[in-house]
C-alpha cells in the first residue's frame, strides 16, 4: 500500500501542481520569511520535503540547520535543487520514512510539514508528523502549521444532485439506479461556488499539531448548521483552514473554503440521499464521525448524520 | 500491480466519467444500434464490461447472447443493472480476468471492448482483447472497434513551454532547473487547442484489432511532419482515432484529436527540450518508438526523435 502511496509522489507533475498552488506555497513562505526571529539559528525538520521548497524557505528565513526527509524518489531531485541554490551547507536531505531514518541531530526546534490531504486528514500523513514531533522535537519546540480546523457548511446545488444522482435514472436509455447509493458514498473533491452555501460555516474539529495525538485524528462531533437563506440542502461541503500562529510575530493563515482562492485541495462534497428543504434561520442538527479505513489506513471512512438521516462516505 | 489497476476501476466516479464521455459512449451505441444486421442473433463477448453499458447496447441491437467479463468489483453493480433492465436472459456477466474465467460458450461471433487508454495503448488492455480473440472468436468473427490509428502533429504553444520548462528557472526565488528534464520526460495528458497545431496530422500506426498481434503493440515508425504555417514547434501532440467499419452497413468513427469534441482521453503532449523554428511548408523528420515499460507493462516508454534530437518519455 505504502509503495503505491510514495510512488504517486515520484511523479513530477504532482510536485509541479503543489508548487503552483500559490495559496499553499506562499502561505508557507510568508510564515517563514515574515517570522525570521522564530527561525534565526534554529534547527528545523521538514517532514515529507518533496522538492525541498519548504526546507529552502526555512534556510532563507535564517535557520542554522534544516533536515528534510522524504520516502519518495523526488528527494533525489531535491538534493540537486538544494545544491543548485548553494544551500547544502544548511539543508540536509534524507531519503526514507521519518519512522525509519536516523537524523543527524537528537532534537530539533521547529518541525514544518505540508501534510494536509483532501478534507484535511486524507492520506493520514499527519501521523508521521506527530511521530516526528514526539521523537525529535525539543520541549519548547513548535510544529507548523500549528493549528488546523475542519469546517462544514450546507450546499444548495441542484446540478450536483442531477449530475451525481438523477443521472442514473436514464443512462443512454438504461436504468442504473443501483449506482446512486454507490456514487453517493464516494465523497467528491470539487470546487464549490461560495454563492451555493446556504448556511453558516461551522468548525467541527480543531487540531493543535503541537499537542494532539494520533487518536485525536479519529473523532466524532455533533454540529448544528443554521440556514442563512431559504433553499434546499443537497450536500454538506467540508474543507479546512490552516494557521501558522504559535510564536509568530506575524501570523499567517489560509483557507481552502469556498469563496477563498481555490487550492489544489478544492472542497469535499458529501451528497445527501434526500435534499432537505430549509427556511432562513432554521437549524439542522448533525453528527460527524471521521475514521481511518481499516483496510487502507490512508483513506477515510466518514459517517454523517444530517437531520436524523445517517450516511456513510468513503474517501479513497 | 494488477490489483492496483483493477482497483482503480472499483471507484464509481471513473465509470461515471467514462459514461458521461458522450463521444465515446454514443459512438459505441451508434455502431451497435445502426448495425442491427451485424448483431442479430449473434453471440457477443464484451471484454472489460464495467457497468455493462456496451453489453446492454449489444443486447438491444439484437444479440442472442452477450457475455461481459470484468475483473473489477464494478461488475457486481453491472449484474444489478442488467437485471434492473430485464436483460438478464440475454446478458451474462462474469467476474474475473478474461485470461482466467471460463466462458459458458466455446466461441463468440463478435468481440466488443472499450480498451483504449491515453495515447491509445496506455494501460495495455488491448492485450487482453487479443487474448480473447485468439481463444474465443470464431473464424469469421469480428472485433470492434476494428481499426485504430495513432496520429501525431506539431504544436506551437509557448505557454506550454513556459508552464512546464521555463517555470523551473525561478520557483519562489529558487532555481529548480534539474526538474526540467524530469518533467519533460512525463508526457502530459491535456486538451490542446486545434489552432495551435502547425503541421499536418500524420498517422504513425494503424492497428487492425481483428488481425494484429501483441507484438504489434510495440513498434517503431518514421514520420514526416509538414509545417502548415510559420512558427515554433514546442511539442508533438499525439492522439488516436477509432473506427467501427468491418461488416458495418453504417460505419461509425470518432477522433480524440484537437478540434474534435474533447473526450476523457484528451490529447497526449510530448514537450521538446528545444523548440524548432519552422517556415510554412518545411518538413521535419521524426521517429517514434513505443514500448511497454519493462517494470510496469501497463505503462508506456516512448522514444521520439524530432529533427535529429532524441528524447525519452514515460506514461505512467
Amino acid at each position: 500500500e505504502d509503495d503505491v502511496y510514495f510512488g504517486s509522489y515520484a511523479h513530477f507533475s504532482i510536485h509541479q501542481e503543489m508548487l503552483k498552488d500559490k495559496v499553499r506555497t506562499e502561505s508557507y513562505r510568508d510564515f517563514m520569511y515574515h517570522n525570521p526571529t522564530l527561525f534565526k539559528d534554529k534547527v528545523v525538520l521538514d517532514v515529507g520535503c518533496g522538492t525541498g521548497i519548504l526546507s529552502m524557505f526555512a534556510a532563507r528565513a535564517g535557520a542554522r540547520k534544516v533536515i528534510g526527509v522524504d520516502q519518495s524518489e523526488i528527494v533525489y531531485q531535491a538534493m540537486d535543487i538544494v545544491r543548485e541554490n548553494g544551500l547544502d551547507d544548511v539543508v540536509t536531505l534524507l531519503k526514507g520514512r521519518i519512522e525509519d531514518v536516523e537524523l543527524p541531530v537528537d532534537k530539533v526546534d521547529i518541525i514544518i510539514s505540508e501534510w494536509m490531504g483532501y478534507f484535511l486528514l486524507f492520506e493520514s500523513m499527519l501521523d508521521s508528523v506527530l511521530y516526528a514531533r514526539d521523537k525529535y522535537l525539543q520541549p519548547n519546540g513548535v510544529v507548523h502549521p500549528d493549528s488546523c480546523t475542519i469546517v462544514l457548511a450546507a450546499l444548495d446545488d441542484p446540478d450536483l444532485q442531477a449530475s451525481h444522482v438523477t443521472y442514473w435514472d436514464d443512462v443512454y436509455g438504461f436504468k442504473m439506479t443501483c449506482m446512486k447509493s454507490e456514487v453517493i458514498k464516494e465523497a467528491s473533491v470539487e470546487i464549490v461556488k461560495a454563492e451555493k452555501i446556504i448556511s453558516d460555516q461551522v468548525v467541527v474539529k480543531t487540531l493543535d499539531s503541537c499537542t494532539c495525538s494520533v487518536t485525536d485524528l479519529q473523532f466524532s462531533q455533533d454540529f448544528t448548521l443554521t440556514a442563512t437563506s431559504e433553499g434546499q440542502i443537497n450536500a454538506i461541503v467540508g474543507y479546512f483552514d490552516i494557521f501558522f500562529h504559535k510564536g509568530c510575530s506575524k501570523q499567517v493563515m489560509f483557507s481552502t473554503g469556498p469563496g477563498a482562492t481555490p487550492t489544489h485541495w478544492k472542497q469535499t462534497v458529501f451528497l445527501l440521499q434526500q435534499p432537505i428543504k430549509v427556511t432562513k434561520g432554521q437549524t439542522i442538527k448533525g453528527h460527524l464521525v471521521c475514521k481511518k479505513n481499516r483496510r487502507d489506513p490512508r483513506s477515510l471512512a466518514i459517517t454523517m448524520t444530517v437531520d436524523g438521516v445517517t450516511q456513510n462516505f468513503m474517501m479513497q
